[in-house]
């Protein structure tokens, strides 16, 4: 009989079902389009199923342990959604207790920042770390700050909000309802409106005039900034400058061993990690300087969600 | 037999031995110029003897159980002061382990903020409480974090430098080195700047019209405020909206349930809280809004550096 966790990744497209052993190995891993769901609780009642299923037509015996759950404003200590602006299930919705009706082991529910921090910290680069934070540089910007080998939670479950601190007090608007956030710069669409506003800056001749905004990804332009594009070059240096900015100000605050980048953006590699390395050191205090690592995730992106919410059981019930 | 602890405050001008017990009694304080020690061997050789005659001559029948020191720089790993600007004593001394020779106990060290920030927790207004920030506005701006009721060291012990986190790019010189770090504006002095350079800007009336920049003081500052003045009014809600601003910033990392500010500037009261408060929320990001306290330490400035020496020694045999 071979103990192993339930991961369930909530995004706004797809929802990822995993059972996962201590060790990070995924004995089980289906991806379901999130609206297959119209409702929270056919979502629970089919998860809850599916899962029990696999458990008993393991031949590996699989005992289920514990179930984690990462999801957009899970509530670590309430063990609900609320208001998730990208998710169609609306309100407030008691994703614990709604699992509990079909299991009797411990279920837990953070977001998905935090799930990712927790799997890197567990099957990741920062095994072993007790004081690191970890960024999620997708259609946001999330964070997850971990310090005497404790994720920061807060008082009230909403700690780690760093995409939502202040880069200029009459910035870019932001979806929160306020400007300037570092979400709105460092992030996928932040990148793209960085372009956009070069475009108007700047008079290079650039391909990416030929391209309207909607079409951009970040991707294109790490493909661009690599071919020599002046624009898209630029566009990744002033990310890696407000970025960079930023996390020498987390750093004084936490002052941790290493930070990890993770996501979409930080797939650019060098283009994004070269300047933002760069600025970070520039503008750190003195006895911070040259100390704190700038590292990639070393999660397979495909299954990052689903180790996190795992590594999340597995920290519950140790 | 009683157990105590004995805690050592030093700072620039006074060093402050005392012997507390659990609850946060003060057995036994005596301060001492520290112009008194022309070397960090005869201060440890000094004040062992004393904390040891007054052991042997208390009429309580105490037992020692540990030692704690807030030092400027004082790292907690490795037990040493590390080039303090404001000691005379200079280099790096390895204070835990010059203690060690006199006294077969547990010898801890940190900063000054650090111990205020555990003394708070154990005897302060903090008390069960397990994630907050407290913020000492005197010379400088130091700031203590506590998550999951352990305070955050990072991983060299130089965590809590909210004070250098920067307010504007290019703003005001900074002893670090730096341009527009927090404490350059909120702090004793930092609010002497904003009064200078708002003599400059206004052409009101005001009696600091008549006052040399050197001799002003944060106390006169609340006097005058009290008493009507505009420049000096203006100062608080300048410095205030600085610091709400700021400490909006920090609540995005570590949503704490309360913040305690202490210390000089912090006496000033309702003309620095009422600012301070109103801005922080104005500028909070909506799921923090109105969440957060805004509260004045509740520990005794007098005693305090004492209270958080001693109650750092008590976490540490906890």
């Amino acid at each position: 009989m071979k103990n192993a966790v339930a991961g369930i990744d909530i995004g706004g497209t797809n929802v990822s079902i995993g059972i996962v052993d201590k060790e990070g190995n995924i004995l089980f891993n289906e991806v379901f389009a999130i609206s297959k769901f119209k409702t929270a609780i056919e979502f629970v009642k089919f998860s809850s199923n599916k899962i029990k299923l696999i458990i008993q037509e393991s031949a590996a015996k699989v005992k289920l342990s514990a179930i984690g759950i990462g999801a957009p404003n899970g509530n670590y200590y309430q063990g609900i959604i609320e208001y998730a602006p990208n998710l169609k299930w609306n309100g407030v919705i008691p994703l614990r207790d709604m699992f509990k009706e079909y299991f009797d082991i411990p279920v837990v529910l953070t977001n998905d920042a935090n799930a990712a921090t927790i799997g890197e910290m567990l099957y990741g680069g920062a095994k072993g770390m007790k004081d690191f934070i970890l960024i999620t540089l997708g259609t946001g910007l999330g964070s997850g700050f971990v310090a005497n080998g404790e994720l920061i939670l807060g008082h009230d479950s909403f700690a780690g909000e760093l995409g939502h601190t202040i880069v200029f007090q009459d910035g870019r608007n932001c979806g929160c309802g306020r400007k300037g956030c570092l979400e709105t710069y460092a992030s996928a669409p932040g990148i793209i409106r960085t372009v956009t506003e070069l475009l108007a800056k700047r008079n290079h001749e650039s391909e990416l005039r030929n391209i309207p905004q909607s079409k951009l990804t970040a991707k294109m332009l790490s493909e661009y900034a690599n071919k020599g594009d002046l624009i898209a070059k630029e566009a990744f240096e002033y990310t890696g400058k407000i970025l960079g900015f930023k996390l020498s100000e987390a750093i004084a605050i936490t002052s941790p061993e290493a930070i990890f980048l993770f996501g979409g953006l930080a797939n650019a590699g060098k283009l994004l990690f070269e300047p933002t390395k760069k600025y970070m050191d520039k503008y750190l205090l003195n006895i911070y300087k040259n100390k704190v690592k700038l590292l990639s995730s070393s999660l397979d992106e495909n299954h990052a969600a689903i180790l996190g919410a795992a590594a999340m059981a597995w920290k519950e019930i140790e």
